[in-house]
């Protein structure tokens, strides 16, 4: 089965879960109401379904081919299906309408990418990144390098890059080394390697806008002496075309991966190559951080994305695969075997990936949607309040829905049987994939200590007790409705966990930073399980509402049950991640490393 | 770093936690004091660190290649390799002497097995098949039958596969179409497809004796009518040596699958291919289980083995890596940065990664250790406590060891960051060839089921009463050891816990088998976590003795720790599951089909 795209699961949270209406006052949603949402989420489908998906095992089978004129072809059909996506108007659905964009909300953006991705993850990449470079631009360049670049950007006829990683410097970017020379035009001179660049070098686009952290002569060791460039593939002219090749810069091979084979990831090297300053002089980390933090939570959402696309084959094939018997007696008796769906612990696979993708989606789009009140709300508190909870649920949604969708795509292999590790069946391709969102973009281990170490902490942890606020208010609101009462219940449970684990890590972390790093995943998970348990008591509420107003659809009394399944049989997970945080590092850090 | 064989901790296992010496007087050990056994592993870590070892990424890089002329190239070197094992006399290490083995107990030629598939796993399921097949005809076989073929596999001059899978039948072996006609000489023709065969067809034997499935015409419908047969590739001529191809009998194709890729997965045809019986008429899948127990205790050894393997690899990464400092201070601070070994989340890992493999590998060696007494105590109380033990364990082993070998080499992936994505480093190989062992000899869904379904009730529940008395006694004697408490205690929790949980189900799962189904995977879980406390109390115990005695030799300390880490770190889980189990069925199976 090929993958489709889930239009009614998105409009569900947009429209019953959030109500994006409620903000039509505010700019980006007074364009867009729910209605013309709709039509957007049905048009993303068609596109994501019949254009990129049949693309994504020809991108995994073919892979990307580097030629020694340093060019790179993408897999048969990528070409073609990006100027498609160009034409449809999808590279600016959520830019800035001064560019060229359409400036829709940065959470319909967020439903046209989950889609995308889990159409074809290799491919999605591209206009992904470029995305983020388009951000960095947007909030760092100069009116001239708006102008310059934004248009093309968003109209996708350049594309773009971040270029952070050297062969000896990945999360440590203080050790980089890439060197840039100022010269009398006011331009520089760049040279170095960078190593692992998503979508360096192809045959997509017109042009490409390599954003590339060096340090500037004589500039401060570490992070503290690091600035950001933009260096083109072509320089752009004066009309604002493109002109001459910057034959400085080359992609020089590619890296062989397990997975996103259609994606080009590229060595890229820089000698003298000319660039031009972004933002102010060493304060590139800044600028690229928020690409950064945009790209974190766009790899959260690759977790989920390929975890939903693997779930549906799983799905299907569990529904068609005929082999043995119900326990409780044929199911289809009149067939040589049942459905292996009748099967509990096939259910049980199911069931778990169903609750943790439907419950990160709510996760995910909820938190966007704050990403939008902070740039739009015109009251201050609300925007403040909006910009902590993206700074703090940011490296949870990384790492939590990461590690999550990777184990929902092994269960969807899993479901699959042996079918399920041959490449005749997608869940091998979705597995392989997968697994680079639990390690780019700061691995999930990187999050787990951003989110103990810098988020928690931020503002003497303001953002995490306005969330424990607002979780304790839902529960007050809603203690008196006994159809929610035990998922409320729940949520104060798993609420409570979390609570005492914050409360051990400002006792313990601060007097020993490695107690912090010893708990930091442990915590992660249960924030992440926090987070999905008042995602799902939001979900039951709407959803008990239409069941209550008298709708008979099926889709609803499934989200009672999907929410029934994570309470019974997720959240048991905190309790046992509440202890084994609170163990401390003491074992962690008894032994010598000669004893690993 | 390439693997190297602990050969310390093999030794540690054998003489000081199982002391394989006190069953001297029993056949087969009786040739195999501890001192001859080192030495065996001293070769055995010799000829696979230094032979397998190396070939391990050719045979994923190249792969297989099928031929038009139905042979197979097997990647560069395997051959030669091949007939080293064979010369080494390493394929009859554990086999009967009156057929030319070498009769050593089957918990030694384990540990030459986890060393081999370490090294090089695609590699090692050529052997590994083999004697399954030379288990089934030893164990079902006629004399003239024995005499033909079991020398020859001994000594490696022929090999043998496993043939059950039919496209439309894999779990549900009473759905399976080959047929099998009798002649007048007494030999059968045998006709269909067999899919998924390891080492189906391959270059670096003389022969290859395909063990196959099929229904005699006339056989009852369902299990009740399948007979197993021999097939050889070549029939064997009267003086033994090879004859003329048996030409019904051709490799048709190799499957494209995610890893493993060194071994060749084939497509089989049998047109009219000569065979002959093996044991009763209709009475094959009684024996092909015989094939099928050993293969399913060998796959979860290759869980651990491939879990060792990476974890190696991950740990010379993290001692390595320079990248960032400590949380509390430089480590390192005439490098530009600290090995990452410094953070407690890589230590994390790694120590998870170290606990669940000596744990695992501890269990695998005492159950293959019963495997021996059952064959050859005098007492039949023995015998048969040791053959309840290897029904009960073998599921657990196989489910619960692969579970976590599979998540042991994901950690490993992302110690290295971004470099284990990439195909240049091992930990992605390691990923991939591991996935397979989830779900080959029966999918872990399948274990479960078994170990809940009929390894518990069998013989009214005998084995697993007979291993919580045998814990309990453990508990008694050795209650007054201060040093050993804390240890004791845990073991104490997980089996009370494991106990409630064995309670349930016979409460819960024969009024309702899907409640069975629905708490199977978790049980299995929570029986694997005792097993694996249970192991590491004799750890401790054991290490404590050389410490008590003396000894200074860190390896003792080390165990201790990582003792203390499974009991802080892992054994929390045991909650969860059990808390999950005892949810039973009902929201598992609330919904429709249609609805996933």
């Amino acid at each position: 089965m090929t993958y489709q795209p889930p239009v009614r699961d998105h409009a569900f949270i947009l429209r019953d879960v959030l109500d994006i209406d409620q903000h039509g006052a505010l700019p980006s949603f007074a364009d867009a109401p729910f209605e013309t949402v709709e039509q957007i989420l049905e048009a993303a489908a068609q596109f994501t379904g019949e254009v990129l998906a049949p693309l994504n095992s020809v991108g995994d089978k073919q892979g990307c081919v580097w030629n020694k004129d340093f060019t790179v072809k993408t897999p048969d059909g990528f070409k073609e299906a990006y100027k498609q996506l160009c034409e449809g108007g999808w590279t600016g659905l959520g830019s800035d309408p001064a560019y060229g964009g359409q400036g829709l909300p940065h959470v319909v953006n967020l439903s046209f990418s989950e889609m995308s991705s889990s159409a074809n993850m290799a491919f999605s990449m591209y206009p992904g990144l470029a995305h983020g470079a388009y951000s960095a631009i947007h909030t760092g360049g100069s009116d001239a390098q708006k102008q310059t670049y934004l248009p093309k950007m968003i109209s996708g006829e350049w594309t773009g890059t971040m270029n952070l990683t050297e062969p000896h410097c990945g999360t440590d970017l203080g050790l980089l080394r890439t060197k840039a020379v100022p010269e009398a035009d006011g331009s520089y001179r760049i040279t170095g390697q960078k190593i692992w660049i998503s979508a360096g070098e192809h045959d997509m686009s017109d042009n490409i806008v390599h954003l590339v952290l060096a340090r500037i002569e004589g500039a401060p060791a570490g992070v503290k002496g690091i600035s950001l460039f933009i260096v083109p593939k072509f320089l752009p002219k004066a009309d604002g075309s493109v002109g001459e090749r910057n034959e400085g810069v080359k992609c020089v091979g590619l890296e062989e991966k397990m997975g996103i084979h259609g994606n080009a990831t590229c060595v890229m090297q820089y000698e003298d190559a000319k660039g031009w300053l972004i933002g102010e002089e060493n304060s590139g980390l800044k600028l690229m951080f928020v690409m950064m933090n945009e790209a974190r939570l766009g790899v959260g959402l690759q977790g989920i994305a390929q975890a939903e696309a693997a779930y549906q084959a799983a799905a299907a094939f569990a529904k068609d695969r005929l082999q043995g018997r119900s326990l409780t007696g044929p199911k289809n008796p009149d067939g040589p075997a049942d459905p292996i769906i009748v099967h509990p612990d096939v259910r049980r696979m199911l069931l778990e990936s169903k609750a943790l993708i439907e419950g990160g989606r709510a996760f995910l789009f909820w938190t966007a949607l704050h990403g939008d009140l902070a740039h739009h709300h015109p009251d201050e508190a609300v925007r403040a309040k909006a910009e902590d909870y993206m700074g703090l649920m940011t490296p949870v949604l990384k790492g939590y829905l990461t590690d999550k969708g990777f184990k929902i795509c092994s269960d969807a292999m899993q479901v699959h049987g042996g079918s399920g590790f041959t490449e005749h069946f997608p869940a091998s391709q979705y597995l392989r994939d997968v697994r680079i969102a639990l390690i780019y973009e700061g691995t999930n281990g990187i999050q787990a200590l951003d989110l103990v170490g810098r988020k928690l902490a931020s503002k003497g942890g303001r953002g995490v007790m306005t969330f424990f606020q607002e979780i304790d208010q839902f529960i007050g609101e809603n203690d008196g409705d006994a159809e929610l009462k035990p998922f409320v219940d729940a949520l104060a449970g798993v609420k409570a966990q979390l609570q005492d684990g914050t409360m051990w890590l400002m006792q313990n972390g601060l007097q020993n930073p490695d107690n912090a790093g010893a708990a930091s995943t442990d915590y992660m998970h249960l924030f992440g399980l926090t987070g999905l348990a008042y995602m799902w008591c939001l979900m039951v509420k709407a959803a008990n509402a239409k069941i209550a107003a008298g709708s008979t659809d099926p889709f609803f009394t499934t989200k009672v049950v999907t929410a029934r399944y994570f309470i019974e049989r997720i959240l048991p997970d905190a309790g046992a991640h509440l202890a084994k945080l609170k163990t401390g590092s003491e074992t962690l850090m008894a032994l010598p490393a000669e004893a690993f």
